[in-house]
């Protein structure tokens, strides 16, 4: 019996994979891949390994997640280092969920390697610490589903002004998506960054606010969204005043929640 | 003029750094280190880099967020390659945005390197997938603060049942975090495990509910709660039955928000 290895492939740059992710990968003998997983990176697996695109969007055959996790099972029967590589972290909207119950129902050995979520890489490439003491006191990753033609946010009310929310796979209809966050409780002033293709060469960023969201087009996919205060760390458009005013309002809101 | 890495040195296995953090560190000339990262990792770095720990705990002189931003500007003038190696992830309860701006501010080149966050490596070595979609559409990492003399949640109301919540930094006290926990609107019988040391040799993992918070003791730092539904991932607690119904609880909520 082999063993599978649930792994997260990071944002796309083969060096924001873990080193353990690149050792694993570098003897494979089988590697199951989603779409959005590089070719900088599937160059790294070994010559021998038989590499499967489980996540093709435009073939006629997508593999279904029962087929999915039916062919990993049977792969560990034959192959010694089974790869189900995955962008960012399996663990962040990555469907590993499924994946780990047909495992451990059939008794396959394996193990989980985590990897840089896109929000963690969407961050560093804005230089917005999503935590920023002075500013925010958790974070929120999320992502917005459709309700009846709408954009809808899964919080059934107030968000705190000290939470940063992070929205995964914003998709293209930007507005529908600010009128979202207004519906779900955020100040339409409430600064915001769109990292596209965060830590790829054809990386973009777009600074703005909720109500800027409206004129948003033109993002190239994958995306996401960070919002919050803590989005206006960007150094050009800071001035002290501004911080200062930021400061104010954020010890206000830590009085109103104590 | 040298160039300033902030860099995520992961939950401490040297493995899960990625390769691009273990890069630099190898060529690095300074290392400014917290007190979590661990040894194992500190001896990648180059053996001409001066290494400064600047989270001492127990030692007389601790540095102050100032001097840290003093040492690095001043670091940046006399070394090539200045790492500031923080655990985890820099943005994720790293403190880096005073760091970001003072460097911003004194225009001093950086750039900041993701890291493997705890709530991903504590959820790995758990096996739960955080945003498993069929009893969570979301994930809030979030810490416990003290309000006088008891711990507090910074949420105003209701958390879905779909929001898996991660604690970092829970503290030992945690008969009040669950206290807090249900007074901020969870479930009592609500699932959740506590990963102490992470992806380290003497991992630990306590798997309870809120209520059974209570009773924890004996937990080692540094520690991590995972607390929701999805929390009951544990393939030695879940039976068939269980599964079903917690798939209709969680389809239930969903029409509930719809």
């Amino acid at each position: 019996m082999g063993k599978v290895y649930l792994i997260g492939a990071g944002p796309g740059d083969p060096e924001l994979l873990t080193v353990k992710a690149a050792l694993i990968l570098t003897s494979a003998d089988i590697v199951l891949h989603d779409a959005l997983v590089t070719q900088e990176i599937l160059e790294l697996a070994s010559p021998k390994a038989r590499i499967i695109d489980v996540g093709k969007r435009c073939g006629q055959k997508l593999l279904s997640q029962d087929e999915i996790n039916a062919y990993l099972i049977h792969a560990s029967s034959v192959a010694g280092i089974v790869v189900r590589l995955k962008s960012g972290d399996p663990l962040i909207f990555g469907r590993a969920g499924e994946e780990i119950e047909a495992l451990q129902n059939a008794g396959v050995e394996f193990e989980i390697v985590p990897g840089i979520t896109s929000a963690l890489a969407a961050a560093a490439a804005a230089r917005v610490s999503l935590t920023d003491r002075r500013f925010a006191s958790q974070v929120l990753f999320t992502t917005a589903h459709r309700k009846g033609g709408e954009m809808a946010l899964d919080w059934t009310s107030a968000i705190t002004p000290n939470t940063t929310v992070v929205v995964y796979m914003p998709g293209a209809a930007y507005a529908g998506l600010g009128d979202a966050l207004i519906q779900g409780g955020l100040d339409p002033q409430m600064p915001c960054v769109v990292v596209s293709c965060a830590a790829r060469k054809s990386q973009q960023m777009r600074w703005t606010d909720i109500a800027g969201l409206r004129t948003l087009s033109g993002i190239n996919a994958p995306a996401l969204l960070i919002v919050g205060r803590v989005a206006r760390s960007d150094a050009e458009t800071i001035t002290t005043d501004l911080w200062k005013q930021l400061r104010t309002t954020a010890a206000q809101d830590e009085q109103y929640i104590a």
